[in-house]
């Protein structure tokens, strides 16, 4: 399985990653993680918090993905 | 994995796009996202809020659409 | 992916588009979506309400349909 | 998609719509649904209740089956 | 589909099934099923209880498994 | 089904199991489960406790994981 970077989904993931811009994670427990996305991959997004610590979220839990406010 | 769009549910999806009509995306964390669709991938949609702020909603979490109330 | 007609689940929403019949889906929101059933592709079954207005819920949101009380 | 008939979940409600015996079906909502298994297909499972009602229930929204109590 | 047995969490399915030890599912809808494990396919998982009523749990239900505290 | 150790979320999993460091995992269902990493395979990830008892976590369960905080 792998990443298809011709889907607007996985290319726009991919800009965040190269901006460095923050986003939240909605996730469908109703948690909300924020940071900076790392790396993504098939199964999960990587997000960054600000002392550095890595959540790795898997793709089935996301609801949504927005710019942080 | 392409979108089929001799899918009803992916042509209606298109049709939001075209006319830029604003939808109500429930979600299965009970989230409403409003706003117009921008793009349609096979993983996710993604609709545009009335400042212009992008969210990325994954088609896993969708329970329904709607025309705007 | 094509709906596969021999099968009863697909045949009987097929039956309630015919027929014109009210069902109700109860979705794993909990949501309670009735009307009369308008069409079905593998992803979506959509549901018009009493003011023509369409509901487009995801299959994979669906818990169950049953005929409306 | 078929049903493999070989497997023991495929069997067991196989047996139950020769049966006749009553089952309950605990949904991921909380719901719970209870009758005589009609007919199973590779999406749903059938069960009529009291009055001779159907209620078709998708399998991803079926978290367990147990024998009525 | 058919299990693969050279799984370390098919294993211990297998391995539970012929120590009859007791074991606790938490399934997502919170449930806790108790007992002991009789069958498994992939679809599903039997558990039996003190009274030697079948419980067969879908996979997807599952959030874990432990040996009963 | 096979494990694709390429991927980053199949790597630094493997990590935490060589380096064991411990982790948390974050469920669907809110439960926090926490320790280290025994063994991953393509359905589960095994997290042991401090009595080393074994918690078998079924991947379509898992929200996030993260560094024990």
């Amino acid at each position: 399985m792998e990443l298809d970077t011709g889907l607007p989904s996985v290319r726009q993931v991919q800009t965040a990653i190269k901006d460095g811009k923050e986003i939240e994670l909605k996730l469908v427990t109703g948690d909300l993680v924020t940071g900076k996305v790392k790396w993504q991959d098939p199964h999960c997004i990587c997000v960054m918090d600000h002392y550095e610590q890595p959540t790795i979220v898997w793709r089935h839990s996301i609801a949504f993905l927005k710019p942080k406010a």
